[in-house]
């Protein structure tokens, strides 16, 4: 805490000048590593390739397919127009009632009609950023707390803390039982606390995890629950990975485990978005989903703060309505990533790059324990130094999510066409042989080397990254920070 | 402040129970009345019809026109939909270079070219309700306070205060100078907070006014501003209706008053919103120009949490780029907006009720002064009463905008049809003819008197209010206050 009299003096917030906006991470620094120099298969092969982003690019040819077939979905077609005044001047903060249907029965759908949601439960939000904040502005005052089983998310730091005051308490999970959290670790945790005179508002699990690509067991989940149920902790569960599930185990939201154990629902939440299920993140669908009357109206009020675009809701509301298409998008959408996720598996594998045997979500968890010179957090930072400066690789380090054992790093798969995969894996290939041949200096490993021949190929500018099309000049220094949720 | 151990115990936050969202006022009394029985021209010609709401409705077919001429400025389009990809990953919080570039030039258009705006320092926010408090966030702590002359927009309490926990400090003005501000006014409650030793940070001013639908002169501007600099206070100026401005004096932005006065431009902020000026509230535009580099890039981070869709951002910028259309369309609207209002005022004083002579905005300031059976708060809340359940009109009294001075209620205008114009000044007629007859006794007054005939008049749907399309059932008491700044 500032002294009173600096406060005073200062033109801006304690908010503006904390740095509690956490950009000052090598998460970050991979970011703009690349934004210095992003590959281009034709234009720029030697640049950095952007695997530190959760996006889900593999599907958009379905989805642009449904709306050349439902042109009187759009408010901008001919066919469409007729609606624009209506849906332009809509700013209800419940959202236009058929959105409210059409997401609740989706997101009933992604897990597999197990369980039913609400559409009056539905608040909407400015993507999940806008709603983990609105959440916790709803739940906890400055200085509570909630217990995070880490590694987690990086930007929990921004969303869940930086505006709200509140604190974030990480409990480990590491690779003696491959990650799982565990009902001894949260207790552990917990008690910790309370010796700490903490006062503790709930835990928050991300479901499937990011970073890990996994899902938590039912099991898991159960005794979670009952744990958070006996303590009267709220239980906020972020599911906006749900649909990304590509193989066994199945996913099992909280949802689904509160039907079959005592808990009480006022103390659980889900949080939920569009932008990795339907790869849609530019459309700032966020939603909260709480069991809880007063949060639901709280948190209603709040969504005026960053409602979606009802241009948006309208296109949704018919897309996700539409249960034939959604059924074979989310299919379709499955097994290209359970492929992508093989392909990229399996070409760490011949290079002996073990990975968390994962299931799900946009990237998977990488071990690069035996590459590093020492099992320290520095020699983790060390190596990844290396393979975004030299290997051209933007994989992100463990250390930004939190992860106590050093070595592992996530590495995203779904935001790029096959070629770049096939470039990125050439480069890890050459990057391990050239570390076999010369020991430990893997500084000799030169960067011409990674280049693969266009000769034979023709490129396919359609699956280009976006990222020509964003290039722009702050009169500050650009943050890195520059997705709203990644 | 509550005790430490009520705080502890509960299950939500302060924020959640200590009904700072401000939603228990006659202003949105007023709208859940009108949701209860809306008015519709043949369907419910009795309801109330809805005056509370500062929509701007008249300029939707210059704008679906533009659309229907332009398939490529929509993603959603056979012509456009080639970019549908680009667009929607699109989460970069700088915002699209084209929108934020679209955005300067209109917001320089707005002015008169009087004053340019760099791209670089365009912030979206979720609408003017997220970039207000975006701003706040930056610029203030808990405690501290801003000066806003009274009276002013209902909503500031939420979207300033509601959060942030920072305090707002009315200065009134009345109608002894028309309501004008002065720098006596704001000198004299800036001392006042200071000798209560409270920290001021700044000034908050909305130009034009919203509910006055009058300009601040320049010379106004130019006091202040000086004042605000001599004592390192914040001048922030919410412009949202800078394009409603119907006839002289024409509106003079604290942008080209900054250009003639000594400040300090890191303490001078605009907040901007296309809601009002090209009538997309559910685009949710909201915008934040500072010329602070520091405020730049906290809010910049803080948009995060409501970035506009990006398709509505690709859609804007097409349109607010062509300069012949919006050329066309500030004037068109202008023009359409200054003859409503004419109507509407010459209706009201036919029978014997003055406004304030306003030039700008979607409302105007009703005197009735005059009705009142003793000029205090209890009567205006009286005479409210009557307006809104037995004239049926949902005016907002005064007093919901912090206005001190009894009798005044703000009258929106632009958010009907003709027709629906009619009615209401046919009810008004009738209430005042019935309280001349009558006496003080106007409970005798008849709402079956004032269904107009709808025999020889066809009926515009497509000018009916679209409150047809939301009636949200919330599993808690819906809250009147479901749109996001009105």
């Amino acid at each position: 805490m500032e002294p009173a009299s600096v406060r005073k003096h200062s033109l801006l917030s304690m908010i503006a000048r904390n740095g509690g906006h956490g950009e000052h991470s090598p998460y970050f620094d991979g970011w703009k590593a690349y934004d210095r120099n992003p590959f281009h298969p034709t234009q720029n092969p030697d640049g950095v390739i952007q695997m530190g982003l959760a996006e889900n690019q593999l599907s958009f040819d379905l989805i642009e397919e449904w709306i050349k077939n439902n042109p009187t979905a759009s408010i901008c077609t001919p066919d469409g127009v007729g609606k624009f005044k209506d849906v332009a001047i809509f700013q209800d903060y419940h959202g236009l009632p058929e959105f409210r249907q059409a997401i609740a029965k989706f997101m009933g759908r992604v897990r597999r009609g197990k369980v039913t949601f609400d559409p009056d439960r539905i608040v909407m939000s400015g993507g999940a950023t806008g709603a983990s904040e609105t959440l916790i502005f709803c739940l906890a005052d400055p200085g509570d707390a909630f217990l995070v089983p880490s590694p987690y998310y990086p930007a929990f730091d921004r969303d869940l803390r930086w505006r709200t005051g509140v604190r974030l308490i990480p409990f480990a999970c590491d690779s003696t039982n491959n990650f799982q959290v565990t009902l001894a670790q949260m207790e552990s945790a917990y008690a910790k606390a309370i010796e700490a005179n903490i006062n503790v508002k709930g835990v928050i699990l991300t479901n499937p995890s990011n970073p890990l690509g996994i899902n938590l067991s039912k099991e898991t989940l159960t005794s979670l629950l009952s744990f958070t149920f006996e303590k009267n902790l709220h239980m906020v569960c972020d599911e906006i990975y749900s649909a990304t599930v590509f193989k066994s185990p199945a996913f099992t939201s909280i949802a689904e485990v509160m039907q079959e154990t005592e808990c009480n629902p006022d103390l659980v939440h889900i949080i939920y978005s569009l932008s990795k299920d339907m790869g849609l993140p530019g459309f700032r669908v966020g939603i909260i989903y709480s069991y809880n009357d007063q949060v639901v109206n709280c948190a209603r009020k709040m969504s005026s703060f960053g409602l979606v675009s009802s241009q948006s809701q309208h296109l949704l509301a018919s897309m996700l309505s539409d249960e034939v298409f959604i059924e074979k998008f989310l299919e379709e959408n499955s097994r290209r990533l359970g492929k992508r996720h093989s392909r990229v598996v399996e070409g760490l594998k011949q290079e002996g790059i073990n990975c968390l045997e994962g299931n799900a979500g946009l990237f998977l968890w990488m071990d690069l324990r035996h590459l590093l010179k020492e099992p320290t957090p520095d020699a983790e930072m060390e190596l990844w130094r290396v393979i975004i400066k030299d290997v051209k690789l933007n994989v992100s380090p463990g250390s930004s999510f939190h992860c106590p054992e050093p070595g592992f790093f996530r590495v995203c798969f779904a935001n790029m066409d096959d070629h770049t995969v096939e470039v990125a894996l050439q480069r890890i290939r050459e990057f391990v042989s050239r570390g076999n041949k010369n020991g430990d200096d893997k500084k000799h490993w030169r960067k011409r080397d990674l280049r693969l021949s266009f000769t034979s190929r023709k490129c396919d500018e359609s699956l280009i990254s976006p990222r020509q099309i964003m290039s722009p000049h702050s009169p500050v220094p650009q943050s890195p920070l520059v997705r709203a949720r990644t």
